[in-house]
């Protein structure tokens, strides 16, 4: 079937910009790679692209959410700090709980456009 | 105060593409208007670009949205069809809905940056 449900997703506006799904992403690749540059290849993305959106997180939310660290078994790397850790669980719950309230809007819209090709 | 409440918008991803806030308030605008020219003037766009949101809006739907008319006060114009005022109202549901829901997520983050200046 090439008719895939409709898909709920969220962006945040905060003051100094907006947070989705891509720069969480990125932040969550971060944590999981101990690396921008690999970070950044695991989403097809160049370095700098990755260092830019890294960049502006951290102005969006006035405070670090990635360091780099120094030693260890890879010469150092880079990492989540407490505050990315914390916002990177707060968006995937205020997406999780956003589906989870949308979700009648969500099926109804599914039945409207079922029909259509949609 | 430069640092109001962070604030959570959806899109809504289809087979076909995306729909998200900037789509559904041109529609809005064509239906307050009736002139596809308007609501993109209404909102600093090209009549252009506005033609071709909608042509998107269109084909993502499976089925036309808008529809223009002739005859009438204004020698004809641009209105919703059946389907475009059930999808935005239903867009508009699923926003309340998402944030409703999201409602203890998003006063966590709040909360979280409030001392951050994001």
């Amino acid at each position: 079937m090439s008719d895939p449900a409709p898909k709920l997703w969220i962006k945040i506006r905060l003051a100094g910009g907006e947070i989705g799904p891509g720069k969480i992403t990125l932040l969550k690749r971060v944590a999981e790679h101990h690396s921008i540059a690999a970070a950044a290849r695991s989403m097809g993305m160049s370095y700098r692209r990755a260092w830019l959106l890294l960049d502006e997180i951290n102005k969006i939310c006035g405070e670090s959410l990635v360091e780099t660290f120094s030693g260890g078994h890879a010469r150092g790397g880079a990492r989540l700090t407490p505050l990315g850790e914390k916002v990177v669980v707060l968006f995937d719950r205020a997406s999780d709980q956003a589906e989870a309230g949308a979700a009648e809007a969500m099926a109804a819209l599914r039945q409207l456009l079922s029909s259509k090709g949609g």
